[in-house]
């Protein structure tokens, strides 16, 4: 017995000193989006390439594989420990994927993309400056056939996308995708037709003086209350907003302040600490394994989403904070009712920059970029022909077609930086949220309430028990039916915008 | 020629990357003691350990050896490869140098003396906080113990205290030492009477009301004046004011805020940014190698020293700041003149602990703490006799005696943290400063002039020129001389005293 937890050692003891570096390097880009002095960027890039470098050595070392061939055979995947537990043998497993990943990819292939990817960020923001879609072209599309070699260095048994997806979201193949966005981009169309029928919500009143310091005390107090601890955690003031974790006992989250209107402000740092709150919430016992990493990126972007959209955009929710929030600002707010602020936050309206779209919207902006992926990486749509697409799916998508590329397909950082298969990941996130939010509503009933009177403290509790402290234990899919005893389909998060926006517009 | 240059890169790269780590490092230290979260102490314990083990691994490492051993024969010092400039041969002794001391040590042994550092700097803070001398003892002993071994493993020639201070003064011997130490000790208590049979200078108007955002003002104005700029630099605020470096471009200083005296911030400001000065000024094509390392401990003191006090308590400077700060506080200092505000700056009067100390008596607590290590460190002297020997050395310099050893044997970190021979580099650096002056004035005869009318930035040039861009290039003897054509002795700093302070109290 004695042998055997220390073959489980072995491995973890290894396994937790990159996990430590790469804690380092998370916070290095903290550092480098807060505080940083600029001009040491260029060194910050090397530092951050050593220290990656190292994480891939260790990963892939001979003394890694050796000790993990004694847990599990990393050819053939048996089990080879007997007396592991259930938890250690799916660590185990996840250890073997790992690693079997992080050595697909020949170091050679790994610096040409990294290099392609630098050019490509540079061309891209010349590119989305100029409005010059010309400039961006000739790497977008260097990155997707780099895409393609990867899905190759790394295999798939139907579509090249899925190996791809698979990177951000293990075992989500196109397949259950397509059926889920293919129902979503239906009722959503649907739904936007309706809205546009009635008359337009107003919220003009959202915008106005919101000085920069009271906006911050506001925010704090919020994420106060769901729990998020100076002991653990800070807030600071970025470009753009994120979470960057560097171990679950370090979480720190920015946010961004436009003194005109502070619901940027608010529902950013409500999405970040939401990511937040689940690296916080990761079984700490676990650190350096599988077991204490987040799931995929679409669990990760449930948390997000459900912080700031479910919960945060919810009536219940401002029935506690808007008394809160027209304390700070008097002048502005004093006039507004309860329910004239929750018809305005919740306007819906097409708009072409996904980042500042509404909860309907939103997520057609993504099934766009996902349908346009799959054509690029299949090879049915042509780099040259994205903007045409991008511009017709608008159309078809939203009615709405965007004057400019910059508006349109040079928006998003995502393709300069070589993520293909990662945009699904946003809307699978927020269909995950509400999916999970029907194993919640049947434990707590009452949650409106509790929410009206301020306690958020026990959907914390829920997410804890039932999302973070799984990690990787479960796949999502696993994970989604645990939590509410249904498999995940497109029903929870269809019917709760049906039903949301249909009381909003009086459809 | 080809070859020749590649084996003086194949060192240098490897030495980079450690290089690289080791700023790394700083910055978590810097993060540390500025916006961490409290609770991630002990996970960024784990991660300087890791990195430092990382470094010691590769500074120790076969690859290196080998790639060193075709620059240089590590065993006996003979350089191999011809081609060599003096500059690249020097660095090929540094390398070699550094590696054979970072070889001296056993592993077992760094280990064991880490754990009895973490140990006996806990034992320190409670024995402090509760003036109980005999909870620090034991660890005191085993401190002593384990110095006197680690000097047998780097080997000295006449004494293990040689050794010691070796580690932070190289090349500098007691011999040396006490000599200067002695005549500067002489100097002062001569010095010390005459002052003490004058009046005394009126200081009272320096205590008041400093609000903290006046302060910062002021004092990032002064940084700027010196030269110390945000796209390289930033200052934060901390418990201990202190100065961090991960590279030429990334130099981040921190002081501390007494809103009832600014005169505490102002000067700490100024001691660190001489150390980021220096930091910033080491020529940065090096970086890697030993070229780009700052010289000594002793050296660096200089540069914080130099502005400090030979540029921060001249009359000149305020000449052209006091304006300035009566600007920020016209209430509290309007009537001031700055003949009088010279003059309370400078006031002399023994105390108890050293980091509040003024310049004439600061150096007489480092010749105390010298001498006790000396006296541990041969035997002389044994540590239940610490909280004696050290009180009688306070009357014996400075004519007063601590009540407690809070206030005396226990106020400092550095024997905690394992330290011996560190603490005279802080006087070394303070008489090095004046030596330096020396070639500073006779460069620029009208220094004074040129201070008085704000202007600075020739001073930073004149370091950068003579002392920051030579790095390890020279030993610090051999920098002192050559910057002044002199050779180094206490002479330049005991005349300073005393025709500053002659003038100061009318001798």
């Amino acid at each position: 017995m004695k042998e055997k937890s220390n073959a489980y050692k072995a491995v973890h003891d290894i396994s937790r000193n990159s996990t430590l570096l790469e804690g380092i390097s998370h916070h290095l880009g903290w550092d480098q989006e807060t505080y940083m002095p600029p001009g040491h960027a260029s060194i910050r890039a090397e530092q951050l390439k050593l220290l990656a470098g190292l994480v891939h050595k260790e990963k892939t070392s001979k003394t890694f594989e050796t000790a993990l061939n004694k847990l599990i055979n990393v050819k053939t995947g048996k089990i080879l420990t007997k007396t592991l537990t259930p938890e250690q043998a799916r660590s185990a497993e996840l250890w073997r994927r790992d690693f079997i990943n992080e050595k697909a990819l020949p170091n050679r292939f790994v610096e040409d993309f990294a290099k392609l990817k630098s050019q490509a960020l540079e061309a891209w923001r010349h590119a989305r400056q100029e409005n010059a879609f010309s400039h961006f072209a000739p790497f977008l599309d260097k990155i997707v056939g780099m895409n393609r070699r990867m899905a190759d260095y790394f295999g798939y048994k139907t579509t090249a996308y899925d190996a791809l997806m698979d990177h951000y979201e293990p075992d989500l193949t196109t397949k259950v995708v397509d059926k889920v966005f293919c129902e979503l981009r239906g009722a959503t169309v649907d739904l936007l037709k309706k809205i546009q029928s009635k008359k337009q919500v107003n919220d003009q009143f959202l915008h106005g003086d919101f000085p920069e310091e009271k906006q911050m005390i506001f925010v704090k107090k919020m994420l106060s209350d769901v729990g998020y601890h100076p002991d653990t955690g800070r807030l600071d003031i970025s470009t753009h907003p994120f979470s960057h974790s560097t171990h679950p006992t370090d979480v720190r989250i920015t946010t961004r302040v436009n003194p005109k209107y502070a619901m940027a402000n608010i529902f950013g740092a409500l999405h970040e600490v939401g990511h937040g709150m689940y690296e916080l919430g990761l079984p700490v016992e676990h650190y350096g394994s599988p077991l204490a990493q987040p799931n995929s990126l679409g669990i990760h972007e449930s948390q997000s989403r459900w912080w700031e959209t479910r919960i945060g955009h919810c009536k219940a929710y401002w029935e506690h904070y808007l008394p809160l929030l027209k304390k700070q600002f008097p002048d502005v707010l004093k006039k507004n009712q309860l329910d004239a602020f929750y018809k305005a936050i919740n306007k819906v309206q097409p708009t072409f920059i996904r980042v500042e779209a509404d909860e309907v919207t939103y997520n057609m902006h993504v099934i766009l970029r996902y349908e346009i992926e799959k054509g690029l990486i299949d090879g049915s749509l042509k780099v040259r022909d994205v903007p045409e697409a991008w511009n017709a799916k608008m159309v078809e998508l939203l009615g709405i077609k965007p004057k400019t590329n910059t508006l349109g397909c040079l928006q998003d950082v995502h393709w300069s930086m070589g993520a293909m298969g990662y945009f699904p990941t946003y809307t699978l996130g927020t269909m995950f949220a509400s999916h999970l939010f029907q194993g919640f509503e049947k434990k707590h009933p009452d949650w409106e309430k509790r929410v009206a009177k301020g306690e958020l403290l026990f959907i914390r509790e829920w997410l804890q028990q039932n999302i973070h402290c799984h990690g990787r234990r479960y796949s999502s899919l696993e994970l989604l039916k645990k939590a509410t005893g249904k498999e995940f389909s497109a029903k929870a998060f269809i019917n709760y915008l049906n039903n949301k926006y249909s009381d909003i517009y009086g459809i």
